[in-house]
């Protein structure tokens, strides 16, 4: 089927899309237009809706899948929708706004079977018993939410990958470093992000909720790991349950970067360190996947806004 | 009574003291010798325990109240003991260790009053009942704990005091400022330190704990306002929960200070900035109050090892 | 009166209001045009004056009021005058620019009331006699001019605001740290920002002097203490007026915020640190004063751009 | 056999130790004497030489093996040998002072095992042919030199020891993230730190050289490549070369590090955040080895003085 | 001959002028055009070229000389060509391209001799040889480049002149500070930036190179002294040698600013400064020579955006 | 004659010395002795007067010049003096405490001369008066002052060299830069450092006096320079005496080195530069003075602890 990003420059067509922003503006004859930016997996395409009534105003908002017949034009260099008509989908159309949005490609069912591998090398009793039951509380946010509103693993499903990713890299260096911790370690990475599945309002159109601002994921993830002990009956001040929630608290490395202790145990600094790994390795795949071989890409702002080359040979 | 202050150089004398340190070390000569401070409130003195046995060595330790008779003599500058006997205190004689503490100079019970007063203006109810069940399950050590291991407040019972003068100053503000929110700012004053009555193990050799380590008490002090909502059945969601757990995680003012979120509304900011305020003036007066008018000073090294002049006039 | 706050869309109006600004461009035609905005204390409009003569040009600048006649139109989602008719006040019209401007709600009087009661808190009588004579220097200037340019208190009169709002809260502290030297941490308070009558051009359009970029308003009060004592006749090198110089210079609280020297007393680190108070609140409320309840506020930039909720609850 | 770390207080004894330092003082009467450090694998011990003699104080110098009779002792509280007699190794006596230094536990061949599987990968045939040279340029010094100083891996070997470490994480990546280009991953970890053989002094008393001072490990390797290139006939502005020289220049990651550019490619932002990994892992686990379980270790300089604490289970 | 500055408003012109930058757009229409902007050594204007054809965007690129003939106008306030005519510049006109970009006011031969002059001043053979050596290497590079693409010295033949210039202040320094090293303060100033004849792509549309982007022109002047080294024969190692490496590769003074290594003798130190001290006074002179005395300069970025205010007397 | 630097281990000698400090602590016997640091300008040895009296305690103070009779010794390593008798320095004997502190080399005429012949390049009449004037006040401090407490300079008459180096680096750099301010930049140096006359107490044991602390030297030439125009009857609002000012205010150049205001013009940052050149060159030269030629020089702390390498070639 065709997408957004295969239509050419003057062509026509029509299409399902998701409504990803629906600014209401004025036109300088006063009346209002609304300026769409519609979007599919393949990317996204702007679009001015003239002279809107106030039931359009109120039909095609933020998240609705529409529609839409239009024809590609170009406005200041940029592709734009000439929008012919649009109405919102129907019943029995293509209507889930989650299959509008990009999201990563591996099935859920393959990052499941990694996480469960995992889990079993968890040896610690209680830390075992906290994991699971946390996973088992946000099982639906952790495989379709994303690991952040944007840098890396922005996208669907980017918290779990985010997450299978570390444990991938952390089994590795178990076998590097046999005094790592498999219990904290394993333990930490699972848990390590699942506060975003309350800070962050979800796949589509994500933002940050009102207790993801106050709190921040960090301290929410804790708040999970001792309510977690006190639905199961596991006394708190065990030494695995202050360290599961220590290598949590700590994750971020340093004080700077928002964690409120700094990583005091081997398993805390290591999953700090996996942690930018990771993502410093996606920002940068992501910025060369749009680059030329020989150039290079875009700057990268969370990486101090270096431009990435691209090199020519294997 | 006499007092370690009291006593002049080459007098005799007999006191009851409490042993602040006892280091185990060995002479030129092969033979174990412990190395004393004594404490009592009004002072502390250096004492060497010559060819110690190791009856004696694990009966003196850090902690115990011993009777002391010896003289006051200087070595390298500094007064020493010259112990001529030791015994443990016994039953009957003042033993209790916690006398030979320096301590803030108010009565617990003018601290307590105060603390109530405060307590009435928090009219948001879900805060109310959070604070006062807090308060009643800390209520011994929130008022015979320091605030902090040294620097400002660093003397029993210095908790309470800085709380309580962080309240008064609140009270006022509120005056000049009639839009603070009073439940955020009386609730998360008396909270914003409660955690160090597990972070810090006592008035007596003050350390970090294990959890004061790795949790650290801005954390802890979050769980115990979750906890607290769990047992009254108060939904952890509500906005009054959600905003008190912020203004004590947000109380350091910046990450980097150990908040693992800025302050997000005033009265966040406004904690911050008292509790700055009081521990300065704190930390300064404790200095002066060392220091000869027309003089500087020693260094104070939280507040960039600045010397304070101390001036001659009124 | 009706005001620039009131106008409808669409609905046209006359009225009196300052030329805030009145920058003249050149059209796509290569005519000149002044593209003005317009200001009275309810807020602010643009508007484009087209094909404008030499004469007109020169007429209709900063500062000048004028009566105005025009159409309340939308340009780009934002409000703008369809300017029909434009004449300057003349004599007997409400030609007063300071009329127009946004100022602190509290009469003169009250304010100089508040520091007059100050001023007899002051026990020492040279600070006591510095502190008047510069007072009375500056009278006018320090009631009528904001506190900065832009950011806490940039508004009329928001100089002698902030500075009375200080000595509340100065008072309040010295009533629980009695320790506090009251002449140098109210002649401090008093004198912290007067220099700004001299770095700042005026309540109207307010721009830095060229003695205020050059010199700064730390450097410019510490030469109007200096001048004050060789004319009233008071040695500078006396202990008092050494320090009422200190509490000026260091009242920035550190180098790098433009203080030559860091706060060696304890009230210049007080008085440093409730100007920060004060001026963080004014900052926070004024965000929040345009915030619905339940919101966050835009951001405010110098507080770290900090975005500040308003909790729906009192 | 015996070894320093072997011997109790009070007992006599006889070894074959390696002067680590020979400091000569003179003593309160005017005499010189040497304070010897001795050391070998299992540790360092120190001891004094009184009056010791022109001879002796040339004979006795750091580095030289020396046979040792003397006795345990304690001075202020610390170990120390009562010397009773000295004399030099001689022929046919353990007299390899490398024998007596810390070195890795892994034999040479192993690594030299790992180093030559990893060569198989780089697949570009200028990096191929580049590293292989340089490597056979500083066979020997590579495998026995420290990799620092101090810090980590500071004990002899340790450069290889490191280096074959972070090829085994490179390797394990390089099945997670497939993208990750095997000649400059492996040809630059090889390559990294392999200026350290010019810039520090060996394993023996390692100090900085001359060249090491004043050029940097990063440049000299740098210079490595581009003789190499020059006397294999391979033109230096072949891209592959000045990746390859990229990503030993950018190693260190920040400017402020020591690296004259950052990591401008996605395998020198590996390199980079693979060499810190390991640092930090080895660093922590040197602190822990010396830890009791259920304890915190002393602190750690290069991590922010951070103290780790050894969790009581696996 | 007129040039582009000499044009007044509304007037009619036919000029050579070099493209400096030729933008392919596409119009509302969808037709595409090019935004120009032309230049010659008095400045340079924008205009737009309508309609334009594939050929003429093939034809009218960066770095060409054209005949134009158009109507100076005005758009927004800034002045405008409308093009009437434009083409290719022919053989016997004009065509140069370096004849249209801003240069040094300096001749070359007054630069060589003071060059030249200062190689007497090295007495070191080894250094005087390689820097002989370099210069004829890069004898048309250097003084034709700029010495930075944008900031101090930015014009065609800015490296030789900002070299030129802190030779003589190097010069009187030595008349001051006789200790000072004439062969290294002399060839290290020389060699300094000798880097960016490699590292910029020229003086015509300055742009970095990929060897520029990824080594940096502190590292490329390096290996251009380690090669003439080689080719000379003359052993790297050689202690004049290392140091002239080392002023050069230390003379951004911090590892911040990209230098790898800090200045360990006097000269690098000397150096460092003298470059900085040339490049700020270039930047404000460049900046004032801009504005008119009794005003303030635009914002300067790379002196933390101070406007620098040019005084009305001598 | 003999000096301390002169004298071998073991020799008997009488000389007159400076008591540079004169510590009065309490023996291991409980009797008060004086721990002497004697000096005259080839150097400094320490000596220990056991069982002193009150009265001689009271004699021999710090700033005295006496008359020692002694034997030279070791103690760990260092020289010392074995007191055998010590008299105050009568009338008629060499008394002059100012003749036993390390000074300059250079006479102060020549200083003297230097600096009147830059006095004449001051043209703008308002600046050469008030240079003037001040330098007349301060005559004798100015040439007897060291330039610091420590750090660069700080020897007896430091402070005019180091102000006579800078005018000789000023007038060069008006050759090279005509456009250089000879007022600002001639009338800026003299007077750049002339506040220390009051910050500091003098050549002898120099200390930071009471307005030096709280005021600092940079707000005290402000205040000379105020005081100057009233006394002459000079405008201060007068563009030449703001911009005077200016450029001693800015003089270290940024904020946090203690400048309240930034350089605003040209000649500012010029002497900014000028003093930072001056002051490292002297503090290396100093630190290599002492170091052989082909070594590394002690730790210099104020340039980031660096060693400065000497090389063995001219």
């Amino acid at each position: 089927m065709k997408r957004i990003y295969d239509i050419e420059n003057g062509e026509e067509f029509s299409l399902f899309v998701l409504i990803k922003t629906a600014d209401v503006k004025t036109a300088r004859n006063g009346n209002p237009f609304i300026a769409f930016t519609f979007q599919d997996r393949s990317g996204s395409i702007d679009g001015m809706y003239w002279s809107a009534t106030e039931k359009e105003i109120a039909t095609f908002q933020t998240g609705k899948v529409v529609f839409l017949r239009g024809e590609r034009d170009t406005y200041q260099g940029q592709p734009q929708v000439k929008i012919k008509a649009i109405r919102l989908a129907e019943a029995g159309e293509p209507d889930d706004p989650t299959m509008y949005v990009e999201r990563i490609e591996v099935k859920r069912e393959v990052l499941q079977e990694e996480i469960n591998e995992a889990l079993f090398e968890i040896r610690e009793p209680n830390i075992a018993r906290v994991v699971r039951k946390i996973l088992h509380q946000v099982d639906n946010e952790f495989y379709t939410y994303p690991a952040a509103k944007r840098n890396h693993h922005a996208l669907a499903g980017g918290l779990s990958y985010h997450t299978v990713t570390m444990l991938k890299i952390a089994r590795q260096l178990m076998t590097i470093y046999p005094d790592l911790n498999a219990s904290l370690l394993i333990g930490g990475i699972i848990l390590h992000d699942v506060g975003k599945t309350v800070e962050l309002s979800g796949p589509l159109s994500t933002e940050y909720t009102f207790k993801g601002q106050l709190l921040g994921h960090i301290v929410i993830v804790d708040e999970m790991i001792d309510r977690a002990c006190t639905e199961i009956g596991i006394n708190t001040d065990h030494e695995a349950i202050v360290l599961l929630k220590h290598v949590v608290l700590s994750h971020h490395g340093k004080l700077e970067f928002g964690s409120p202790v700094t990583p005091r145990i081997l398993e805390a600094e290591v999953i700090h360190m996996i942690d930018n790994l990771d993502a410093s390795i996606n920002m940068i795949l992501s910025a060369t996947s749009k680059t030329k071989a020989g150039e290079f890409s875009e700057a990268i702002y969370p990486l101090d806004r270096r431009k990435m080359y691209k090199p020519t040979f294997k």
